[in-house]
């Protein structure tokens, strides 16, 4: 298997799912900005949206799956004795629920549009007015539990990627306790803090060239 | 099985799922923005965040699931004779690649800020910047082939859903032709024609009722 990533991008709960899932696997990161991969090529070659992740699987000659609740799902499915993922249909609907959910509401709706330096402030302030009925929602769910379902799922490794963008908008973690309390939880998980340590190295590594790369006039 | 739908709304495609099962099921209205249903009940209730749909099913003494995409293979999974999902890894790989497309960056960030009269103009300008790539790419997927995968799936009756909101929305169908195509083509099936009919005329008497509650002057 084959990632296409972008460093502390939604990614990032792709890799946390391999890891936890002791695959064997390789990432190929994906400059944000320019869309190029480490070796020089064109990732919109790959995805002509640009959008990361995509998985490259060894079924039928080679195939690219992309959208992170498909990847995600794959990767539960490829190694089925990590549990990453419910198998009965009660269970994997709920985790479809909390992949679309944490996919539409919160990632789409609530983080793009605050993650997006050229974002104007009405849209901000738009998406910013949708976070106290959703994160509130998520954090009482969260209140009395250790995980989203029964045990760690992959819906946690795409939530935890989420709340952790909430260090670079107005979103205060802090506000929900649970959250705040669940976020640091799963930060001390093995394959979680591996994850999370290498990209974020290779996130400020990202940062340094993008700086370099545009004269300081022109910085968003 | 029982589903909580506003008329028109994304809930649409799971009535479609449902006439194309055959299912034996009951179909209970919302109200968009009272969040009441027929019978006057508070739809808080079933779901806080007042979203549809929401699929009441007979597991478990009862279990209400939420979220198009789980509702969606949720009901192709408990009549796997109309199939209506891919069963092979792959298959259901690709199936839930197109929902989390369909939902992510059609339903959440094009579509809803269109939608919504509340939006500022600057938040829908942002959203309709998005079309040309994300619909270009589908119309380019639809343009030599009837469905999104091999045969129909909930991912079309999910696809046709969002494509019929662009009336309402600066967004025209006609600039991709295969789409245009595509959404004719789906609503000549008989489980849409008819679920389409029924939820368009109980949308033309919910505006009605928006329309009489509603002050002129107070009007969006």
């Amino acid at each position: 298997m084959k990632l296409y990533f972008s460093p502390l991008a939604c990614s990032l709960s792709a890799r946390i799912a391999l890891y936890e899932a002791g695959a064997d696997a390789s990432f190929i990161e994906v400059d944000a900005k320019t869309k190029r991969t480490e070796a020089g090529a064109d990732y919109r070659a790959i995805h002509p949206l640009g959008l990361v992740p995509a998985l490259e699987i060894e079924i039928e000659g080679g195939e690219v799956v992309t959208e992170n609740a498909a990847i995600l799902q794959l990767i539960a499915d490829r190694f089925p004795q990590a549990e990453l993922a419910p198998r009965d249909p009660l269970g994997r609907a709920r985790l479809q629920q909390w992949l679309s959910f944490i996919g539409t509401e919160l990632h789409k709706a609530l983080y793009m549009p605050l993650l997006d330096k050229a974002a104007p402030a009405e849209v901000k302030a738009y998406a910013l007015a949708k976070a106290d009925a959703r994160l509130g929602w998520v954090a009482e769910r969260l209140a009395a539990r250790e995980f989203l379902l029964d045990r760690f799922s992959v819906a946690d490794a795409y939530l935890f990627t989420i709340l952790n963008w909430s260090s670079v908008t107005p979103i205060d973690l802090k506000r929900w306790p649970a959250l705040a309390a669940y976020h640091a939880r799963l930060l001390e998980r093995p394959a979680i803090a591996r994850a999370f340590a290498e990209e974020r190295e290779r996130y400020l590594r990202e940062l340094g060239r993008h700086a370099k790369a545009a004269p300081a006039s022109a910085a968003p």
